[in-house]
């Protein structure tokens, strides 16, 4: 039988696929100025990525493709149609409408400004200069607004910007989530914080560099991370890119003298990868070869740096190697340093926190973004309510604004709203699925101890990594797991956990 | 007062420097497609690069473009005219009607085609199998004809082509250089094998990689080559990239056994970056900012590496570094040192012929491509043709097609024609600008003596390397040594080099 529309089809996926590969080639360049380019190269890289993204964007909203789109819109009528086609003329629809909302002026005038802002802060945040950025986070913040304004009214002004990461939320299902999580993590943090501490002073030493990046190349090499698709290289800021299916690369950075940084860094960034490398390849080239979305992407991610990384059969097969590796480490019993790794400590700053705080260090950025969205905190008070809600809720406060509200990039290079909520997200949908892995093969833990990651690798594969971006968040969570996101298997995923590492009642 | 037409320049600008960062962001594909792009990236890069060279292409032919090219014509019509926007309307015409002249449709055949081709080269050749490649090369050499068909006729078929690399060349102009330069040579090159040879072998022996690599750079950084705006990596075949001004990348490879492929071709590499690096900052972002041509090119990197790199002057100053660096050559003399990377011998292939014959390698291939493309000669005699040349030019026959015909990648992987004459065209300028730096500076040996090369490079860059593409070759040259190109320069520097190394009468 012929596809119907087959000619219309294979337009739009030479347009879509034309419009992909300018954002690959931008994020190669991106890449380039992450890991290798020249200091000379900066200001014509700047303005090379600007004619790519503007190019992209010409193409994404071209009047042609929305006909199409238009033209092909009965391919998604009927619910039950799941084909390839069907779900590429779905999100490629999503897309186009999101784009053309936004007008090119605009968009223009965000990037300038998000660039200068950006600039000012790596400058601001080591002198501890939040009155230098306080301008221009608050331009920032009109700017995010004026953002929300371009699409109809819902619930929330923050709604169309935590759709743009995470499709299909909304500030009133983020919250709704965050409020029942935090409603039993907070006891959780304060039961560990009352019991007896864990010692972790074997991570801290003095770790060659060289073996630290050999190491992490063989533990995610036998994670599954494909590296005839794929490499790692150095960066300030590890990140994960794909250009294309047979190209996903990983970039990392060492800390001589503390051991994690860079292992569970490097296990993080291959979770991204192993999710990217996963698609199905008739997907690579269309906007539906990629990760669902943000909160997806991270559940995969913390998958592995910690439901994998940090736990007790993971070390169980790995631990041998390390002690060959780093001789500091032969003298350490596995249980010590199993703890060590999983030590919890209410402190001030995210990237640096445990499992357990994580949470409520992203829950405190998103209560106050939308509070400033809302109209109800201005930003020259941001700094005092910063501090107060971490008394409040880590029980610690910074002395600096370089510690507090200037320690995360996201406020001062891209709009306020929507960037923050993903991590919360992704912890969450781990223990969700990886619950889900095990109860269709119980002996994935037992595979793990024996370093056999195929069997888990290949479930998430065959029922999570496959599906790229065919389907919205909550779709492909149903999909994966039979259940929508719900936090009970995080929950008991940590108090297991954390019960036995702190010997709680 | 105001400029004519400002308008319009600035909207030429803008047009150009479009075109201008896509084909840079193709260029940053091409090079970590080369250094460290994993082979999983191969099938989706191609796809990448032709679009980046396809929306270039269709910019580049943009009736918009030429229209504004029509109206900014004035600005170049008085002869005296000699700013830089008059030269930028003048190349950008110039680029703008070659691009015209050549259908789409022809140019995507000829890059399919030309990709096939390379891809069998590449097993061809290690299998010694031309036979493979004949009806390969057959279509090439229709393509080529059909190629330079699209331009008004001139004296000859392979004009156009010629002019393509070298402005204002023709077939007819190279090929009285190249018979006046022969005379001389070839009496030369005879002298030289009726010598007592030299023995070269304390260039062989075991040079460990980051020796060589951290040597290397040590050399160039002092010759000049700005690492703040560049950097070297590693690959099969060496080059130089530019994506800007501030970013003029080089690239080698590393032979343990033998010294000189890794150091002479990182010379060799540089001398082409500090070109780039040298041209002046008002024509970066324009087709105007870069070599003024194949010819002109290849005279700076053969200058670096033969007249300054391979001199005893050079090497009075860098011996004993050379020495520390590697111990083997503690024993040997300069003398015996300097004569070894001069030996001169008739040899079968050219990337690795000395100063003195590699124009034989040259004028072979040039004559034979233009016998092709006249119908003289039939791709199937090929291979027969070029053993008969190689016996009666340079004394030597390959008993195999890998060595002969097959060795080099040009036919194999462009149009038939225009590629070879820009390395010969190359060694004579270089002595020529060479002589013209010394004339005006007459430090500059002694300079290079006691390692300093600021004069050369300053003298270099001030009549040559600053007028990036501002004029035609011929121009260009003039502008830098006040004559034309001529032999004579390059005679006189090979004459006493080679007499003196050689105890010529």
């Amino acid at each position: 039988m012929r596809v119907p529309m087959e000619n219309e089809l294979e337009q739009l996926k030479t347009r879509l696929t034309e419009i992909h590969d300018l954002q690959s080639a931008a994020a190669v360049l991106d890449w380039d100025q992450a890991t290798y380019m020249p200091s000379g190269g900066a200001e014509s890289r700047g303005r090379q990525l600007a004619t790519l993204a503007r190019i992209a964007h010409e193409r994404s909203v071209d009047d042609a493709l929305g006909k199409l789109l238009e033209t092909l819109s009965p391919l998604t009528s009927t619910p039950t149609n799941t084909s390839t086609d069907a779900s590429l003329v779905r999100m490629a629809r999503r897309d186009y409408e999101r784009a053309t909302k936004i007008p090119p002026a605009f968009t223009s005038r965000l990037y300038d400004h998000m660039s200068k802002s950006y600039n000012a802060w790596t400058e601001a945040r080591p002198a501890n200069d939040f009155a230098r950025m306080q301008p221009i986070l608050e331009k920032t913040l009109d700017l995010s607004r004026e953002m929300a304004s371009f699409f109809p009214a819902t619930g929330h002004i923050a709604d169309p910007l935590i759709d743009a990461s995470d499709p299909g939320m909304s500030a009133t299902s983020v919250r709704a989530l965050f409020t029942e999580l935090r409603r039993e993590l907070v006891p959780l943090v304060e039961a560990i914080a009352s019991s007896k501490q864990i010692d972790d002073t074997c991570l801290q030493g003095n770790f060659p560099e060289a073996v630290q990046l050999a190491f992490g190349e063989k533990v995610v090499r036998q994670l599954g991370y494909d590296f005839t698709r794929g490499r790692q290289d150095k960066t300030h800021h590890p990140f994960m890119t794909r250009f294309a299916l047979g190209d996903v690369r990983i970039t990392t950075r060492v800390n001589e003298k503390d051991l994690g940084d860079a292992l569970f860094g490097t296990i993080h960034e291959s979770g991204h990868a192993m999710y990217e490398q996963g698609t199905a390849k008739v997907l690579d080239g269309l906007p539906i070869g990629q990760g669902a979305s943000a909160g997806v992407h991270e559940s995969q991610s913390r998958l592995w740096e910690n439901l994998v990384g940090r736990s007790l059969a993971f070390w169980t097969h790995f631990y041998p190697a390390l002690q060959e590796a780093f001789p500091s480490f032969r003298t350490v019993p596995l249980k010590t340093f199993y703890a060590a790794i999983n030590k919890v400590e209410r402190s001030l700053v995210r990237v640096d926190a445990d499992e357990v705080t994580y949470n409520l260090h992203v829950m405190i950025r998103f209560d106050l973004e939308l509070e400033m969205l809302e109209g109800k905190l201005a930003v020259r008070d941001l700094p005092e309510a910063w501090r107060a809600r971490y008394k409040a809720d880590l029980g610690v406060s910074s002395p600096d604004d370089k510690n507090g509200v200037l320690q995360d990039v996201h406020w001062y290079s891209s709009p306020i709203g929507g960037t923050f909520q993903g991590y919360t997200i992704g912890n969450i949908f781990a223990a969700q699925a990886f619950a889900s892995a095990i109860k269709a093969q119980p002996s994935i833990p037992s595979d793990i101890a024996a370093g056999n990651f195929a069997p888990l690798r290949g479930w998430l594969t065959e029922h999570l990594y496959k599906h790229g971006r065919c389907y919205l968040p909550e779709e492909v969570m149903k999909l994966a797991t039979g259940a929508p996101l719900h936090i009970a298997p995080y929950m008991n995923y940590l108090r297991t956990k954390y019960s036995e590492l702190y010997n709680l009642g």
